[in-house]
């Protein structure tokens, strides 16, 4: 007998049925047993008669077959449930449950939920982050893939670090050392160079980083984005715009059930992101908020601050930074005067989730700023090599995909948009 | 001006276009000069005439601007060609070509392919694999999507290595000592258990193993997928060999173009994939090809010869090999009796591109199989604990996603389907 899903019962009214899932909850009354079967699909109320069928002993969460008639019914689920007529239990539980599954929402600590992994992502709530997390990937592929560019998968075992610096994980890589890489930086601009031209990742990236705050991640999923022929920054800000615009109606149009769930406010983009200087905002910074002591960069307090101005001055809750200074940005970056660089972050919501920008693609010039930053060119040859037989003009950016969904859901923690978080003390489960 | 793709001039007859894109090839008569630009969508012939522009001394693969007229025109690339106006080098070629690229074929060592990656992605051929790799990937996606699967990410920094054994890369992580993970086995039967039921994975899987072979990477991209509520393995192997048939008439239809450039066959999946148990294989090999001292599993030639044996019995470049022993297989590996178990693997074209089987769902019968592998089941608690609440009957499998692209294009070594190999002696670029 084949299985049925839950949202395909109410096509089978008056048929006998064959069901499979998790006994969700159970209520015995005097002469009739309720079960709350749930699959992938949804949640059916089963109604067992006491006299025929004794399952009232049954425990939570246990993996069951039911066998039985749908009948139309109002309950809270469904205009029907399921009169049962065989009952077999496949897989019992065989321990208390740790957490409570079966309420409206999951109410235990952080690192509670994320001990309990398995049976805390059967909750509808957290569940549907990754239903909502797959449509903003899949949102980012198919845009992209709209505009030809051509998905690559690049190695996350380097000999060097693409950004320097000292925040990389080593890796024992036979007699030899290897680092996990920080970003596909280098790949990316290999791999226009080429002639794929416009290249994506969807891919871990590892990050070394000591601290331990609710926007951090030590392996986190990186939506990369590098296209080759631009003629400037501004053409890779109006990429990630209209990709972002995107997202969010697929978001909005395909999640409609997981942000109910959710309670969840996907963010308009009806007006144009505001671009305004890092300098500029710095400046508004003082002035409107009277935040002080920035030079070259903001922190957390002014990302927020920053992006309460655009909310309520541009009523977008985005806002691009642009014209990073040159000390505060890697190697490879397009310098723009003596001083400042064509490149970008995007903040959301109070959170930075992009960086981004055009890249140096001339050799000699690449080389030149090597040595600026006080680095060797010599520890980058195979990256600067590719840059000696045409590479095209090129730029592009990374979105954090936990922590834009984290920020879409109004999540607190950007750990709760990672299926299995790994952080300063976390490796399992 | 707008850039206009080398793939869309034909509905540019008469006009005056920009194009953009890499010097092919060049050659100087008298009165003009031909350049063959590329760009990522094909080649076109472009005419300077000499007493206005002069760009014979332009280097090969130097990014350059045109703008000129599209004209009808014989020649061997298009039924058009471009009467140029304006040349404008955008990033010249500084240095002699380490290879050529504007041969019909790529005539280097894999050696020197891998070391000049960026300039041999550039050969059509080269390029045109990973285009062929997309669309399995494409195909793997489509096809479990429409069969209600969940794509997962899981991590590959973890505590404990999913197989046991020593072929495992190291990773100091802070304090610790973390492992890069050998397959995301636990994490897909952990997110089958959290409700979703159906998951795969596309991802990296890190192997650290000594031989370099030409069917061996330590880090590739292996296709996972697991699925709960199953009967039976053979359920799995039908779900293969349908995925397998939609990728195969997937890469077909949309992938001719590069399968006519890298003269490639596609194999038939018209017959049913064979499916014999090891110990006949192995009975197979003694009797019809005189190959004797195999137990528990084939070797490599093994692997060819009984691909032939199905090739010419049965009309099938694939074949599955089933009920490995126990002896052989993980500790997860659903046992059949006392010696054998439900699993298998698929080979293709004389390589394994598969394993897969039915996974143990109960809590007990899997800490009894830990011991009786002679491994301690506290070190797999955190995995081990999953099974306590509910675990539905469920399996999966994995395929090799360099090696099936190599073995449907009739690649020599399995690095020629990765853009960067990483293999015993390898880590760039």
């Amino acid at each position: 007998m084949k299985r049925i899903m839950v949202n395909e019962l109410n096509n089978y009214i008056n048929e006998k049925i064959q069901i499979k899932g998790w006994v969700h909850r159970i209520r015995k009354l005097k002469s009739i047993t309720f079960i709350i079967l749930r699959d992938r699909t949804g949640l059916v109320q089963c109604v067992l008669n006491n006299e025929e069928i004794n399952a009232s002993e049954t425990k939570l969460e246990s993996v069951v077959c039911i066998i039985g008639t749908v009948k139309e019914s109002k309950n809270n689920l469904n205009p029907f449930e399921v009169s049962v007529e065989q009952f077999n239990l496949i897989n019992s539980s065989i321990d208390e449950l740790p957490i409570e599954i079966n309420k409206e929402n999951l109410e235990v600590n952080l690192d509670t939920m994320l001990n309990n992994r398995m049976l805390s992502l059967r909750h509808e709530k957290l569940n549907s982050i990754f239903k909502i997390q797959n449509i903003i990937v899949e949102g980012f592929r198919e845009f992209l893939n709209r505009e030809n560019f051509t998905e690559i998968s690049t190695p996350k075992l380097v000999e060097e670090g693409a950004e320097g610096g000292t925040e990389v994980f080593k890796v024992q890589y036979f007699e030899r050392q290897a680092y996990l890489a920080q970003s596909p930086q280098f790949y990316k601009q290999m791999m226009v160079g080429a002639g794929f031209e416009r290249v994506y990742e969807i891919g871990h990236v590892y990050r070394a980083e000591e601290h331990n705050t609710s926007r951090h991640l030590n392996e986190y999923i990186s939506m990369d984005l590098e296209m080759g022929f631009v003629d400037n920054v501004e053409e890779i800000m109006d990429l990630e715009e209209n990709l972002l615009k995107f997202i969010l109606n697929k978001v909005t149009d395909e999640g409609k059930n997981y942000l109910e769930i959710l309670k969840a406010e996907v963010p308009s983009l009806e007006n144009k992101i505001p671009r305004i200087k890092l300098s500029e905002a710095i400046e508004i910074l003082k002035t409107e908020y009277n935040k002080t002591g920035l030079e070259g960069d903001i922190d957390p307090e002014g990302e927020k601050l920053i992006c309460k101005y655009a909310k309520e001055k541009y009523a977008c809750d985005f806002i691009f930074l642009t014209h990073y200074p040159r000390k505060k940005r890697p190697m490879y970056t397009m310098p723009c005067g003596q001083l400042e660089t064509y490149s970008f972050d995007l903040l959301f919501r109070g959170i930075e989730i992009t960086t981004g920008g055009q890249r140096i693609h001339d050799y000699n010039m690449l080389v030149e700023n090597i040595k600026k930053k006080g680095l060797n060119p010599d520890n980058y040859e195979s990256y600067t090599s590719n840059f000696k037989y045409g590479m095209p003009p090129h730029g592009g950016l990374a979105i954090g995909l936990e922590r834009i969904t984290a920020k879409i859901l109004g999540l607190e923690n950007v750990r709760e948009a990672s299926l299995l978080p790994r952080d300063r003390t976390r490796l399992i489960p």
